[in-house]
């Protein structure tokens, strides 16, 4: 049988070691190649690159993990699915992993999140895609701990396919005293950042600000994503690119917006 | 009565037609501040700067319309919402338009756009927002056959509230031979774009790339925003920052994800 084909891609860069551990865990699953950006990609939401040109250069990072390819991409995470399914890999892949982020990309997060806008670009293109991140900033975060359940993950989804117009948003807690409790299938929780400009003074004498902020949890929900993560548990949120709020198309046509 | 007081951005920045026209339209309704990007930044999703400085100079574009105040920002069109709510307006705004953007951006596009994470941005904030497009590329569109319509659906907005937690996508179709048949409240149309690489060669003989593609509508529904801009009407879909597919969860919590 044909080893599953994955396509592995990130928001941190290409060195960064969330992605150098994903690629060793999912080499243990199939043939592997790697479009990831050159440079740290954080907070770059979906964006692409229209208004200027995208470069992509055959690399070897680490040639222990025995990858098939590995491109490493000045565009975007977006910007990198799409040179990858277009332009770099050979055939269609089975599956395409980002990650792990080195940090959360719960509840809100999920709206800024390279990591994810990565996913949900292969998800677009009919691809079953998964975001992974670690609750945890630090560059040396311990990502071996989460492989056994990285793996299950890709594992059950390549087993059942992906649900149609569906990626994951996996979140794992940081290394805490006790082991991982599991895997919980979740909701996306209702918060938001109560952001906190830094203002600062430049030696021009002009103020400039750098963008801080504190997040706040609006959900007392034990269905959410930010309840698993905070009990221990890897969150799996099922995330869509149908943005369209169904429920509310009925309430919006008894607004009067045709008559005069 | 205290004057509704009105955000306006956009991500085509702040010298384009489209805001000058949405800026205009709104003055009638509201007292006005502009709060846009000082250069264009289409395509760039829900990015924020996190790994740079941001700046905001007050600025006068256009003294005729008699602005409130007009700042230029030189963060994406989400980072100039979070500075315009948290910096610098000095009560919380009734309402949030973004546009208007010059092109569509309908079906997946809303993925993509900067103008739609501006009104997205909002609308975590819990502002009611609303992003404007045009289905028309050009610098010199006419926008002015567009103030009756977005007037329209500020209007009500105001009136009605906004369903909580949706933000408002509103297309408009390009000026054709017959005047805009009305609104249609729609479902976000299911498409993607075939991407094509135009793959070129630099003067140092290395390969590079523009990113174009070609739109690719997937979707035969009568209800969608798609087919709303076919027959000439303007489409208005509710969109929700909560991606989760709560339909799916049910179907995931029968995946083999606990067991060893």
């Amino acid at each position: 049988m044909q080893k599953p084909l994955i396509l592995v891609t990130n928001d941190d860069g290409i060195t960064a070691p969330g992605l150098r551990s994903l690629v060793k865990f999912m080499k243990e699953i199939g043939d592997v190649v790697v479009v990831a950006p050159d440079s740290p990609q954080s907070g770059m939401g979906h964006a692409i690159t229209l208004n200027n040109t995208l470069s992509a250069n055959l690399v070897t990072i680490d040639a222990i993990n025995g990858v098939e390819k590995e491109y490493s991409c000045s565009g975007t995470p977006a910007d990198c699915v799409k040179m990858g399914l277009q332009e770099l890999l050979e055939r269609k892949p089975d599956i395409c992993v980002s990650g792990i982020n080195h940090g959360s990309n719960s509840s809100i997060n999920v709206i800024y999140s390279g990591t994810m806008s990565a996913a949900i670009e292969a998800g677009i293109e009919g691809i079953p895609a998964i975001g992974f991140s670690l609750c945890d900033f630090s560059w040396d975060a311990n990502f071996e701990d989460t492989k056994e359940f990285v793996q299950k993950i890709v594992q059950q989804s390549l087993l059942n396919g992906m649900p149609k117009g569906v990626v994951l948003n996996v979140n794992i807690p940081a290394k805490q005293n006790e082991p991982i409790k599991g895997i919980k299938i979740c909701r996306q929780a209702r918060a938001n950042w109560k952001e906190k400009f830094d203002k600062r003074v430049n030696p021009m004498g002009q103020d400039y600000y750098w963008l801080t902020g504190e997040f706040e949890l609006l959900d007392k929900g034990e269905d959410t994503d930010e309840f698993a993560l905070a009990n221990n548990y890897i969150s799996v949120v099922p995330t869509q690119f149908d943005l369209t709020a169904h429920h509310t198309i009925h309430q919006l046509n008894n607004w009067n917006l045709n008559e005069h």
